[in-house]
């Protein structure tokens, strides 16, 4: 479901590693080499350009590309290059410091990764900041969002297929009651969110609406201007139809009045190897037109030729 | 600093499941046999002498010792053979439906192992129980005590000396601020406890004793009769001297009326293989009497000599 595109016969590192160079330091960078080389091989292959680059030039990758790159064609090159738990370090971290913005993006981190994955990420953020992802966030985040977010971002969901029906007809029960009162940051209600596997909330929110009538999201959205609320929706979205939350995530970023550009390609460089191809469908379904047009609308230059490189219009 | 003896030619897994069926199927069980064996191999060696044994008799060694041994000794021996974060997960489960007193064994496994041995407990914990602990934990306690366990068992601590002594001075207040008030359960007390680095909450600790005048446990020790309290001062303990905290368990299991049997098999298991030397050095301090004669003097039989073999007593 990737629409990143490997060439069928694929250059050595080495081979990659010295186009780049080629790249930097002629007469000006040539941008599109880049985007031809890095935008086309997967993440094995770009670690191992990245290492065979160091050797040779005893230079970091991301070192040169930071010399020759700037503003969004930079920031795009730069987190794609990493590989994808120190990518994710790197925006969990800088999503400390961001507020709600950052709270989404942590949310997202928490939410749409295996387990394996996100339990990666806190090594790698050891290995990077000497300390603890959780610690940077519970210490940069308050009330209700650290309440929220904290376990999200440490649990480690059991991810097989078993579901508890009675489980999940009586913790359903638990939300209804919670989201009636309004009180979202109820302890019970973040305690199911935050620590049932994926499968078991899907049949909890099944439930929930074939019981109540409505579902989850839509009972949620008699706050929409709220801001933890619009992050429990989020949660929601990001746990049950991953897809769909992405999807939102674009559409908002492009709908905007001036692109969401960090969002964009926050989306695009996280997705285009996992499920870029089902994030294009539901776009094309929920706004009548493809991904990659309004893409190519709403950006320009080097930046715009990378995303569509990565989401995988080929003529772009 | 283990007390564990195995002996300097250890014979092969397959003489010592050979021996132990011996020792099952005789007229009586020869318990003295199961001690001499399992008693003395680390768990590497158990863990082959489970394996051979699985596939020479077509039983899980655990099964054979079920049926032939009995309580307090039944007990110790197969916690024993188990594989380390095996027997956690064992222990963990069983704590989520005990209480108070679980939730003193949920804290120990929380703050008494490194980080990635938490994290084993907590993938062999997917796949004996198809849920994930903290799910488990989240279910089952309630209030104050689901604040502090969750956040203990699923941090992932950084483990490296960095401390940032600013911060221990902030957060020393923070924490003198909060025990004055009796905000035992106040959000930043439990932030600062259960995410930072065992480094940190230690600087953090020695300023507080410092610019207070108290130990941090000193004043915590106000409300000696509140559960919540005492299993705060605990975790402290647990962090920064684990083998006192150990030592403390060991003299209360010991000199209750009535020992506390599954405390006194809980830590000599533990601890047997990691740092009971420390621990019978601090009870020696504490006591004026070695630990082994105090566990002669109150327990007795097969069970006895299981905990004297496992400590280091080999007289006994």
């Amino acid at each position: 479901m990737a629409t990143l595109t490997v060439p069928a016969e694929v250059p050595s590192a080495v081979e990659d590693a010295e186009l780049l160079r080629k790249a930097f330091i002629g007469w000006g960078t040539d941008e599109g080499r880049i985007i031809s080389i890095l935008a086309h091989r997967n993440s094995a292959q770009r670690a191992s350009i990245r290492q065979v680059y160091a050797e040779k030039y005893e230079e970091d990758l991301l070192k040169s590309l930071d010399k020759e790159l700037s503003s969004d064609f930079e920031r795009i090159v730069l987190l794609w290059t990493l590989c994808p738990t120190e990518r994710d370090v790197f925006l969990a971290n800088e999503a400390t410091r961001k507020g709600t913005a950052g709270h989404h993006v942590l949310m997202e981190i928490a939410c749409a990764r295996t387990s394996r994955f996100l339990f990666q990420v806190r090594e790698d953020y050891h290995s990077r900041f000497k300390r603890s992802l959780e610690e940077d966030v519970a210490h940069h985040t308050k009330g209700d969002f650290r309440k929220l977010l904290v376990p999200l971002l440490t649990a480690h969901r059991y991810e097989g297929p078993e579901v508890n029906l009675t489980l999940a007809s009586s913790e359903a029960k638990i939300l209804r009651e919670k989201i009636s009162e309004k009180a979202y940051n109820h302890e019970e209600l973040i305690r199911i969110l935050t620590t049932r596997s994926k499968a078991q909330l899907n049949a909890t929110f099944n439930h929930y609406n074939d019981s109540f009538g409505n579902s989850i999201n839509k009972d949620l959205k008699q706050d929409p201007k709220d801001d933890f609320v619009s992050l429990l929706r989020a949660t929601v979205k990001c746990i049950t139809y991953p897809e769909k939350y992405f999807e939102k995530v674009l559409r908002s970023s492009l709908k905007k009045v001036g692109t969401d550009e960090d969002a964009l390609t926050r989306v695009v460089i996280t997705r285009a190897e996992v499920d870029m191809k089902r994030i294009k469908e539901e776009y094309q379904k929920r706004n009548s037109v493809p991904l990659e047009k309004d893409v190519e609308g709403d950006t320009s230059g080097d930046y715009k030729s990378m995303l569509l490189a990565l989401i995988g219009n080929e003529s772009a």
